[in-house]
């Protein structure tokens, strides 16, 4: 499969972790979704990453199409260890779950602390680079306490978020806290069992390669690539 | 079925759509989910509409959890006119459209333009009711303007959004725009071709209870509930 993607968006985070898990070959591409490279708008105007195309055949354009896709063609690879459960009410446990970190944690804690951090500082000012807003990231960081603790509600009652097995949900959990944990962001100290969670899918090989991306201007946390941090 | 809704949620107007197409029964719920009422807040902490019970289980949370389960639980009542395409990419496209209008076009020009004109007089001043905020509104105007052009990119090359067929991209459009049509705010002189296109959805069975739809301190635009505007 081909990947377009930029390594500090959650949405394409989920995928690489989705992709991984199944053993799904990948080639990456990077793309500077901000330049809105005209070949790039032409296809896929809302700019969403992260865009895939599978044996030729796409654009399959965001994570939760990708999700589902992967899904449908390749989870019976996966077996008994399927992202997605049989039970109707639980796969729909699984979806809100996505949709509540790839788009409501997304808006609220990790969109603004990766853009104000990371992003603004490789987007030329004219296509809106620059000083970071410390506004939207004192929200931001005020934000992630809610999302910590409703993480340890989750946490404290399942094994994994959406029920007794791995599912699609704490890769895409995982996915956006990572990008967070990277700026040192995390407040792991906020719960222990949020953080015993996090450790069990960061160990996991899947999420290995998410370890050794480096933003070019900003360096990681000391402990973001520590599987005992 | 038991919807939990608000009338002028896109969301919600596009799981009752749904819901009508597949001749599911449904007893509606008005949720005033500003009011975040405790037992509202303990099953769904995002606060989220549509939430669904289908036979006493549930809760399916959220308008693209809902039309999963639809399609997996309903989908072949509908046979050759269901609303998901059997091809895997087709369906990744009507995902990508009703993420879309569902989420692009309510962050961009719905959300804002139902909050400012309708639920802002509903809402008590605490839990931020109140004057309508004209910046928002006049943003709002002058995004759907770029999203008219869309859908008229759309609907020059298909006679349906996502291909040949109605599918749930359709329906979560057409129940976006319709609250902005509530309004008086559809530019509709902008394309013939999107017009014709929401004639046609607005003309079908499932849509008629949304056009006796009233907010209680704002009157419909003249042509809202005809056919033939």
């Amino acid at each position: 499969m081909i990947l377009h993607h930029h390594p500090f968006l959650p949405a394409c985070r989920f995928a690489r972790l989705a992709l991984a898990e199944h053993a799904i070959d990948v080639e990456l591409k990077l793309e500077p979704f901000w330049e809105a490279r005209p070949e790039f708008v032409a296809i896929n105007p809302g700019l969403t990453l992260p865009m895939a195309y599978d044996n030729g055949r796409g654009p399959l354009i965001g994570a939760r199409v990708l999700m589902e896709y992967i899904d449908e063609r390749y989870g019976d690879m996966r077996a008994a260890h399927r992202l997605m459960p049989a039970d109707p009410f639980q796969r729909g446990e699984v979806r809100r779950l996505v949709d509540w970190f790839l788009i409501k944690f997304e808006d609220e804690v990790s969109g603004p602390l990766v853009t104000e951090r990371i992003l603004k500082l490789e987007i030329p000012a004219k296509r809106g680079g620059g000083a970071p807003d410390s506004g939207a990231m004192r929200a931001a960081r005020q934000n992630i306490v809610g999302h910590m603790h409703y993480l340890g509600a989750l946490t404290a009652s399942r094994h994994w978020l959406a029920g007794d097995s791995l599912s699609f949900a704490d890769l895409a959990a995982a996915a956006a806290l990572s990008t967070v944990d990277y700026l040192g962001e995390a407040p792991w100290d906020a719960d222990p069992a949020v953080k015993q969670w996090y450790q069990r899918v960061k160990s996991r090989p899947a999420f290995r390669p998410l370890l050794t991306d480096k933003a070019r201007l900003v360096a990681p946390a000391p402990h973001y690539a520590d599987l005992d941090f």
